[in-house]
């Protein structure tokens, strides 16, 4: 059990530091920056590499929304739950710290709202509550109905980290404006506890909208996947 | 059937959710927007990842015209064609709902022409009736041959989502200039229905070339790939 | 062989379409246009899809210094390398055509210099006829290095068409500025003929480098891959 | 011994030829440069194109801070480090010098800071030599974590370059803007011989700090990978 958390703890770690750090480091660099195209490789990029890296040690779910999903599907034994989830905290948290201690070397730097998500006033485009509930809500629903997919014993071994990386990718191709794109309530937690002020007001939103969308999606797959 | 159906629709709703979502919400995002590039890249992702995760249930056509390429070329039951296009069609307009909703959430958006296609004034590039029905049957006849090719008994299993998801990033990339990209009625019938207007108007064009194509392309392959 | 002919001229139509279709039609389009990160993914992804679609039946080549590469390497037989390359050209040409009509059918479009490769003036950021020379020979050499090495034996089956798509998007991500990208006679011969004027007189030149770094990249791979 | 050697040159004059010659001739051309999402891709396909060709042959290190960490994981004999490590610079400085041949063929043209690492005022975004140091050893450490898990028995075969080069590519979209990249001592000596000056003078942390983060990846590696 050890092992299986560090793995949780350095794949989520991978995740923030990878995907929040490109886009606090690098989206917004003038005239070459990466953009959300190159912020949502990033994202992607993190799940597949740590999935074919540690998912034989951990299952490498680097997310507690997909963790409590998995459970939900039967793929995870719930009594896990806890500790996986604490892991991916701790790890995205030390992620946020090594981002912290990086942006601000720089001579005047300030983090604003550091890489945190946000809804109605600090959604990027101005969306709506509802709207950015939504947004992640069926965002994560489809993220695990791939995961569970990609992994069930109908596909070939070893193709489940590209659909399952390249799937974070195409979320964050859609939803960087409405909400900065969460699904994942440990990447969330680790932004807003640097950010402060109304990023933790609104991550209770990163925490309900990913987690319900999670135990839909998975009873779905148990419909369509599973049943005859 | 049901759980055939389903995957399906839940299939198709990805690729409008997924594909059309992104270009109405980040592709012309300011200084930092995915562009036409980030568009392609998830369209393409769409199906890549919904094929790995349902394609062992379907076979994740997701598109009317795979459905009728597929007939023609053998691989797919005829008697299925009616109910597997109402239910890409069901997912495609049930997508399209859900982007109408976040959309409109902020003050003051419109749609404008949503993310439907469209040929001569609607063009994005402005190019001609006869220049967007060439390329959407072209286009999507090569769909089809890259669909049957790397579905084939020749090709080690497990690559076909790969081939195929990119093929359609590739067809992007080249075309939606021209048309905004169709090569998929289910995709253009949802967003004409919320655009109204010209969309409506000018929707026949986007089921006659993809399906044109679509049967082009299945006949080719079956004298390029499978006779002697 | 009949079929083989055709999987060359679908292939090698499939690279210029899509590949110099790309760069035409999306890569300086207002704001979001794909730019050359996008025409470099879709020249390869054109061949990483068409490899999959058609590589069982003609080995794939789509470029007749792959295939005078591989003759060269011991992979495909020298008596049908004649046939071989006239039916890249003639899939190359078709494609350049059907391009030509699309280009052209905007009011008042004019076709400038086609997707021509050039050097000296003609170079896209005024690169001299030497260095032109020397990286289209040496990025001609990796190809094939590339091509040999993905297809031996110790390659787990299936993984080629990536390497080498990707290989060739590398490739463009490298050289567009310096010579547009060759590395494939058939692509630039169906450019220089629409173009005609300068792309034809300097059309010698992405003839004899690519087919020159082909030549000495497959007798590296005969070393370095295959000796003991 | 000397196919491998020769491998290893080939490999790392790609990685340098391809990674750094995107980064010179493509980035920031007008308009339609790649901006550092291209030069990111790059970086990563050189690697991914050359393990799946020779990384049969000799591994596919091309990197000495992968040699170092591989061999304090017991993956690769120490009595090769040395070879393989001078087999790298070789092939990085002649990319190098063939790519100062391209670049200086326009007129006008001055080579400036090269592709060349650096720190403090030669940090692109102008970070401090203690940010530099950090993401250097924390992004080593990951890429050597992924190396030695994706190449692992557990992970079906054939994978590993996939997920190799893209997690090159991830690390890229994350710090160019900091150090400019390097994670490889061999990539980074080659541009400061030409760069000269500051370049040369802050070499040293481009070979301490990847070295060091290799090393402590390789030991992670040991712990969470392979113990019980």
């Amino acid at each position: 059990m050890r092992n299986r958390l560090l793995a949780e703890a350095l794949g989520t770690f991978w995740l923030v530091f990878g995907g929040c750090g490109s886009a606090l480091l690098a989206a917004a660099f003038p005239q070459t920056g990466i953009g959300f195209t190159g912020v949502s490789l990033a994202f992607g990029l993190s799940v597949l590499t740590m999935a074919y890296a540690v998912g034989g040690v951990s299952g490498g779910h680097f997310n507690p929304a997909v963790s409590v999903g998995l459970a939900v599907a039967g793929r995870f034994s719930p009594g896990h739950l806890l500790p996986y989830v604490l892991a991916q905290l701790a790890g995205a948290i030390l992620a946020a710290a090594a981002l912290y201690v990086i942006v601000t070397s720089k001579a005047g730097a300030e983090i604003g709202g550091f890489a945190a998500n946000g809804y109605g006033d600090h959604s990027p485009g101005g969306y709506s509550l509802a709207a950015c509930l939504v947004i992640e809500a069926v965002l994560t629903g489809f993220f695990l109905l791939i995961i569970l997919g990609s992994t069930h014993g109908r596909v070939p071994a070893g193709f489940a980290p590209v659909a399952i990386g390249l799937a974070l990718t195409l979320i964050h191709l859609v939803s960087i404006p409405v909400t900065n794109t969460s699904v994942n309530p440990a990447r969330s937690t680790s932004q807003a506890l640097f950010a402060g002020g109304w990023a933790l007001q609104q991550l209770w939103l990163f925490w309900v909208a990913p987690i319900a969308g999670a135990v839909t999606g998975a009873l779905v797959w148990k419909t369509v996947g599973e049943s005859d």
